[in-house]
């Protein structure tokens, strides 16, 4: 069965790890690259790193970054002036030096992604959404306009949200196999992802989302537990951005995209049919491999 | 008084660390950049970099790197299946990390350096020979042309030496400072750096050899004691190119350039006076800080 997953970070991480375990899953996941930004000239591609740990195993006790990390070499970069808000780990570092040398000596990222996974012992096909820069700007009520790492690392997502936009989206081309993959999936995905954050920058990369309409069978998973986001500011930013809060915030969000809404059973009086989406109430806990992976079963025999 | 040292790695540094503790010395260090290399993507610069960490005394126990590194990212690299050889530590990953950036943004080498001296708290002027690329290239005797760094650190400095080229040293400029450094210089130090390897690329930059030559006074230590290198090819190299064994080899590499030679107590048979230079015994063992710092008083006070 050919699935594909629209994956950000942890969330999606987690939900690509259930969907890997499957034994009858050919899985592809395609990453948002919105959050990618050099940091000391290094090619950090946070969404990209935290799919690819989770999938090999390798992720921090936090989701993000490698497991039993350090960070000599970040806390040193202190003593040139540098910001080290962005905290990288030394084992961590070793991927951003080689992707940087990659990329600055001509490869692409897909190409480099496809590097790493093999380096990493992963099966799975993880995909860049697009080779090209897309960068998420966030503007605050107070006309602040941010990075998605300022936003979100330097000032630990406390601002309001007035306006997202993904610069270069609209000129970006879907990286080689994004939309073949779409195309031929059996099922396609939305993982427990941010959806204005994480999801939109990767619909919004040029037919892409002419794509995810187009398929006959896409199922999202909310992000929402309860109505709240268990991490980060999904919530918040579904209800800065006037979509509404708790379950409807996240139909709104992926308005004229989606079959099928999976929430949390804490959700469950959320369950039912609103405007042509079947809303299903499953366990949606999956930061252990097996929960995430039983919920991955439970989707894909939905 | 105004002193000029021209240093390749280790040894020059440690000269460099006698001669700055001297409070009546205001001290230049112009370092040769000919095993400048970029590795992963990352601006290495070694003999900067040993330069800079001996006068801040934070030297590796072996005289190159930092006090107390580990190798935690530069064992992760091999896991991407890049060359690990060249051992980069996690401290002086940081300081490689902010050059590559600072470079890549448009700073030159010498700017950087500077930056890099005054994070490290160093009162004395480091700089490099030229913001150019010079890049020694050794020819073996079986005619493999091979970089420093392969020539160095891959394959052991165990191949005899043919010819030695500086890439870029005929159209290479003298950083700012240098040349002016030399020519207000009281005294000119050569430290006791291997003299091909190290000192020919330093003066092969254009006009640095000539303000060498027109200084009065320039005052070379012999990188030998018993006739032997402490470490490093220097005996050897010298042999290949057919410039003699001992002290008479260290002459010929710097013909016509010095007044005056400084050998180990070792090598005291060599002293006296050899075509216009005077060569002088004085105790060579600098690895002490106290040691380095007692020679320099003796060079001075010749």
């Amino acid at each position: 069965m050919k699935v594909v997953e629209l994956s950000g970070g942890v969330g999606g991480a987690r939900m690509a790890r259930g969907l890997a375990a499957l034994e009858h899953v050919d899985l592809t996941v395609v990453v948002n690259v919105g959050d990618d930004l050099p940091t000391h000239g290094l090619y950090v591609a946070p969404d990209l790193d935290t799919v690819a740990y989770t999938l090999a195993g390798m992720e921090g006790p936090h989701g993000w970054g490698r497991d039993g990390d350090t960070f000599v070499t970040n806390n040193e970069l202190a003593r040139f002036g540098l910001d080290i808000h962005f905290q990288l780990g030394d084992l961590d570092l070793a991927l951003k030096i080689f992707r940087t040398h990659r990329i600055n000596g001509g490869s692409t990222l897909s190409e480099v992604t496809d590097s790493i996974r093999s380096s990493l012992g992963i099966a799975t096909t993880i995909l860049p959404v697009t080779d090209d820069p897309v960068r998420t700007r966030v503007t605050t009520t107070e006309d602040l306009t941010l990075t998605f790492q300022e936003y979100f690392v330097d000032r630990r997502h406390r601002d309001r949200v007035k306006q997202l936009e993904f610069d270069g989206a609209d000129v970006a081309h879907p990286a080689p196999g994004v939309l073949e993959a779409i195309e031929s999936a059996d099922v396609l995905i939305i993982g427990p992802s941010n959806p204005p954050l994480s999801i939109w920058p990767i619909i919004a990369v040029g037919g892409v989302e002419q794509a995810v309409r187009g398929h006959p069978r896409v199922i999202a998973v909310s992000p929402l537990i309860g109505g709240k986001a268990l991490r980060g500011p999904a919530d918040l930013v579904l209800a800065d951005l006037g979509l509404g809060s708790g379950t409807s915030g996240v139909l709104a969000a992926y308005r004229e995209l989606i079959d099928v809404l999976v929430v949390d059973t804490s959700d469950q009086a959320d369950a039912g049919e609103v405007g042509g989406v079947t809303i299903v109430a499953l366990d949606t806990h999956i930061a252990q491999r097996l929960q995430a992976e039983r919920l991955a079963r439970a989707i894909l025999s939905l």
